[in-house]
């Protein structure tokens, strides 16, 4: 095979839940598209690459050196933050229209296994966030998972008692549409623990 | 949503048995990735959409204006030529190391309703290998379908009778491990009809 198609096949293939055939399908539709579309896409990614960075507030990936949409708009100055693993989990939350206030994006869950350290989650510029967008509640919206949970601990650990803020976390329980029978022992576990009066 | 990350998501959605939400995943991986692997691709992008082009002959995607590596090897001039859709099913034969002669590729199938037609065929360049390469066979590995019959007899009415040159297409039968009840009517008769004597 051509060593520059050779080439492109292998660097599509190892983007997410691509793989080796994807990415063969992937770079013969580009190559015999005669519309552009494959200069089209390099220069996207190479304007992205080198003009994308993370907000230096939130996290959120935006113009370099800018604060972010989230960061610049005054109607989100709620006093509610919402801490959050990744930026896909921001791009959840805002298709569902459910959190009107900030983000803040850790970028991990700490993890024995996967290596991530409380020094790699992004948590320098937190504790000023709260003072300076006077923060009134935190709401973590983290995976409900023992990393989720961990790592939630130890974010209220770091900032310790504020007061006027109060740290909230998003419900477990039965999923809309869930089967009782399709739910796990845990979930079953929390919903029942979390029992609502009527 | 940053506009330059959602023409980036937007872009890659339309690559085959991506779309929307895979797309996302891609873009994400990519501009949070610090090893440089989105300059990476785009580069090798770049290059290979501005010197990539199909061999003047057979129509395999090579470097611009070369003969291909199947053209340029010797080894492969054994008077057989294998006529193939596209690039993907070059790579499909070559991958089982069945054959070693030629290829030609036709770049599509004829069909009505797909709008592809006798002329979007790779055909000219056909009449002439066939004398100038000493070819005796030509074999037919186009889809086994209504478009690649109907593809294999137009493209043998167009050669018509050439002497000492035989025509032949792939056998059709049951697959490998295939399990009678699993196939098809069409592919039974096929087998059925095609029986052989043990």
């Amino acid at each position: 095979m051509n060593p520059k198609i050779d080439k492109l096949i292998k660097l599509f293939a190892k983007l997410p839940r691509v793989g080796s055939r994807g990415g063969q399908r992937i770079v013969l539709s580009l190559l015999q598209d005669k519309t552009g579309r494959s200069s089209a896409l390099a220069a996207a990614l190479l304007d992205a690459s080198e003009s994308i960075a993370p907000c230096p507030v939130c996290g959120v990936l935006t113009d370099r050196d800018n604060a972010c949409e989230f960061c610049r708009d005054a109607n989100r100055a709620n006093g509610q933050l919402c801490i959050v693993r990744d930026l896909a989990d921001v791009w959840t939350l805002e298709k569902s229209s459910v959190f009107h206030g900030r983000y803040h994006i850790i970028g991990g869950l700490l993890s024995g296994a996967g290596g991530i350290l409380p020094q790699d989650l992004n948590l320098t510029t937190l504790p000023g966030r709260i003072s300076s967008e006077k923060i009134t509640e935190i709401i973590f919206a983290l995976p409900n998972t023992v990393e989720g949970k961990t790592t939630q601990h130890y974010i209220m650990s770091v900032i310790g008692n504020v007061p006027d803020v109060s740290f909230t976390e998003l419900a477990s329980g039965v999923p809309l549409g869930g089967e009782l029978d399709y739910i796990d022992d845990g979930t079953l576990t929390l919903a029942f623990g979390g029992r609502k009066t009527l």
